[in-house]
């Protein structure tokens, strides 16, 4: 058995780990802290827990926790990772930091878009940015896991079968993301309140949201060159999930066949990406609760344009499932052990 | 006061213009119309209405109702009002079609998108296509009104003070709209079954929907020339509302203050338009049950790009508050009269 | 034009107060005080109010504005309403108390309810509740109006047809209540994160809530003896809206039709309380945004027992509407003056 | 590996089965059918199932589906399920029926509630309510397992601590539940329009929900003495969910501490039963997926009655979970196999 320490277990990511993990069959959670709770029982904050986690919370000292773990998952906010990843180094244990802090490995485009600065510019090489799909062979060796964020693992899922080919203009991409309200987190804000939230879409953060460098970094990658976003996201009225409609100039005259095929191509073979069927569109329930990613494609005849919508579970593949896949390679466990979980619906 | 007839008047946008109708100061319902509840008082269907409108529905016909009624709201599906528009013609009162039979110049727009033949092509020339804020002028002698479908208004509105000034490229412009369940009518459909659509966001009828033609059109009477545009819809769980985000390439060095100029200046005088404070994106809750529509405009620096976000109540603004207004400057009422009830928030 | 001040105008019933005023006929908002807010203007923390209330936002100074008011509405929460009674006594201008300071006559069940001393005993004698249904006669000369409760106006319409005529034990009423969020309150709290109410029911609570000493007070009065009931609140994940679910022990033999006559003479001449046809139970979408409390009461053969369900919007008959109306009645308008704003369904 | 067949699959407790037994280590569908899809695959009706289970649909036919299988799950209305426990019976093989027809001992009970003939009353005493908790030792050796309702299940997992211990009047027993949606199916009906349910609550089918019978009948077998309840359910804006408020005078002179070791006593050892820590009530929420079903209990020492709150999920504890519970039981597996999801927070 995997042991697994959780830093920041409260969160809603946090307690998303410990669900994962509970029902894991090769990993125990052996400490999990919090900033606020320290001393209270996981589930006298988590009541839907009782009987499945109700293990006691622990102070957020890294060294105590590393000492018990083999793994240490870092659920917190961005910001407060680099001590934390300098500790697992010292003791030779791996992390995976579902933040922000090793997303980049440019310091500067982090501390530009998040407005702090970075403190471990040193051990950003030891860091990788793994999303399975895209790069699954960089993730065994790695020390320091940079867990992809929400909205950039629907995007990244969803374009790279076009960039890859050089489909379409990688200047050109428009993406309008929508996310359930989980993904801000449970700190309490006017934001999350939930007469400021039901029965209503906003769109925020337009021109500002800081997954945009981290979805242009990605993306380059993949597509060999510069690629350059439009990016808005908006608040929908839903606890979870995420859907990504992504639109582009293509460049090469492909049919909606060559489209589809493409997508097989890339994704027949993954257990977690899904191509919907011909003509059926994307639904975030349908991926609720499960580490799927599902993708329709759609070329649009009259403007020469192609359509892509992606959508996957914010706090699954968006994040504890995804960390959960990355711990799993880096273990060399089965790639899809304590996530086959189908998704709920209805 | 005017006598108003309403066929259809147990659909949403049916009882809609009951709501907005039965606090009118100038106006009475003396006719209301259905295709199954026929003979029966009309809060027996909607208890809402109890204690406010207990009129008993009659069959659905048009010489009867014209007979009765000094102006026919068509509150039916497309498809129908043909044969209505010239019972009232004959009868010489005028008709405000909500659905879209009168929403097109060109008969052959509307048999390609709705699938549909069009029996009326000679007396198109005596509909207008009336938008308030963007043609007033035209309403007052029209005898058939072709109310405006509920995405185009928030688009129209949204983009028009950009393309009347020529800053945007006409042939690049990618629209992402989010509706509420609402606009897809009372009847029953797994569609809008509550378990469906609940706790989730889903993208529909990519690259199909009947409102991008009626979007084209009239953006392209604003522009000047052919306006080509990706339109792509979704369905929010939430009741009511629309919101639109538009992204359009500039084609003119502008700043952000310029934009914004731009729509104070279109809209600063208009009662039912709204530009946000800066920073300030819309929540289509702001504008719930009112016939307000919220814009906010920005440029972003970094893609050369600007993004229009617009919101309106889809069952006011995007019908029968709109038909209302259209009724008012019809009968040389005052605009606003019976449409000035605030949004509901929260 | 009746001029209106509001203390604490920025929370959901303040808020509420300046939809309903800034369309009633005979009333102008001259000031709104904010703790948090002062110096702001409203449409910046209220964007919906856009177009609609620009005014800025002044300090909670009770002097200053009752010297600028004909009336000062206290939508703070309770505890604070006190010195601001003071005031008004002083001024010579009524104070309607939308909080619990006022609403009972012995100051000792207050402050054990409410753990909080009570500061004005001397003043209580000039403070009256008013729910006009039941007391309107009372209201014209007070100086200080005791606002009901959102919960006990709802199941004080519901069960007064009832006790007043002897018809049901008094010591033996269940009480099921089931409310929307707002009830709660703008203020952040994890009771009130969308997260936490989202796609779910709980109950809170029970045996304690601060409305079951209300209840008993005022259906005790109805009564004429003393009332005892089991109160069990719920919360549910919707905005608006109250629905009482009530049992009680018929202790006379008598039909379902005397039931319904009992409620039509009580309630065929109220302008706000409608009993729905025979069959039809209350929802709460039928009253959202209104004035209206809508009722059934259905005898169950098989139990001796009778169930009544009663509905209203919790910021409109629960708080702001009910307090325009006693605000009517004070000043000798039309009872239902700016409160006849139809329901809005769907 | 059991083979298990599934009639009416594509019915909302259809598909929460298949969602549960693709993911159970001893069971594998073999057999689905439905009445109007025939022929598809199943995940083109379920695009959530895309990966998970893609077989496809057959006809209904009783016989067919038991050659293919070791036990069937009847998952269609009440009505229809008695011609295929004769099949089941003539090959030897179990049927789990999630419908009515089993679920009472005296047929003239049911044809009174359900309105329909029962044409199976020789087959009845073959026939077991298998509520686990309460009868588990009656399972096993059981041709036709009467798979309990959601709603009783609730309850009766509520009241047994007391009822059994004879501390409440069994007369006098008020029980208000709530639902959500998803409890009436997937068929469309208006009362499951989304425009209708969002942000509202409803009560309805008072005095004659046909889940009364069926509690009275097994608490009743609990006490040992007839039970009476007054039974009246909600429908909630949530897709799933039960949550039971149960108000029952006490008769002995119990204490808070002695209730509350009354439930542990019956509910330490069960897997899926969890008496909630003091003062934390039930939210609908935490049980959300999982077989789970959570209680509180409160003496109200004002009135000397108690309250007892339950709540599960009405698809899995309510419906395919306790099924499947049930076949493990058949089947001599451990009884908890197959269902340990936790519960799906937030």
């Amino acid at each position: 058995m995997i042991k697994v320490g959780i830093i920041g277990a409260t969160g809603y990511t946090g307690v998303e780990l410990v669900r994962i993990l509970s029902a894991h069959p090769e990993a125990e959670v052996v400490a999990m802290s919090s900033h606020s709770h320290v001393g209270k029982a996981f589930h006298h904050i988590y009541p839907d827990k009782t009987g499945i986690m109700e293990d006691v919370l622990e102070a957020q000292d890294p060294s105590m926790i590393f000492s018990k773990a083999d793994v240490v998952f870092m659920a917190l906010p961005h910001g407060h990772a680099v001590p934390v990843a300098r500790e697992g180094l010292s003791q030779g244990k791996p992390i995976i930091d579902l933040g922000a802090d090793f997303r980049f490995k440019d310091k500067a485009v982090y501390e530009q878009w998040y407005k702090v600065e970075h403190t471990g510019e040193d051990i950003l090489p030891m860091a990788h940015y793994c999303l399975p799909e895209i790069n699954r062979d960089e993730v065994p060796g790695t020390r320091i896991v940079g867990n992809p964020g929400c909205y950039p693992t629907s995007v990244i899922l969803g374009l790279s079968p076009l960039l890859r080919r050089g489909w379409i203009d990688p200047k050109r991409i428009i993406i309008d993301a929508k996310s359930g309200v989980s993904g801000a987190g449970r700190k309490m804000a006017l934001g999350s309140h939930f007469c400021e939230v039901n029965d209503s879409i906003k769109a925020y953060g337009i021109g500002t949201h800081r997954h945009t460098p981290e979805i242009e970094e990605q993306l380059g990658k993949v597509a060999g060159q510069e690629v350059l976003v439009n990016f808005t996201p908006h608040l929908v009225p839903m606890t979870r999930g995420i859907l990504s409609t992504m639109v582009a100039d293509l460049t090469e005259d492909v049919t909606q066949e060559q489209l589809r095929e493409a997508y097989r191509e890339s994704y027949d073979a993954e257990p977690f990406v899904q191509l919907l069927h011909e003509g059926t569109f994307p639904s975030t329930k349908w991926v609720y609760g499960s580490n799927q990613c599902h993708i329709q494609v759609q070329k649009d005849e009259r403007t020469g344009r192609v359509i892509v919508v992606s959508v996957i579970d914010n706090l699954v593949k968006g994040a504890a499932g995804q960390a959960v896949q990355n711990m799993n390679l880096l273990f060399g466990l089965e790639e899809t052990m304590g996530l086959t979980m189908p998704p709920m619906f209805p």
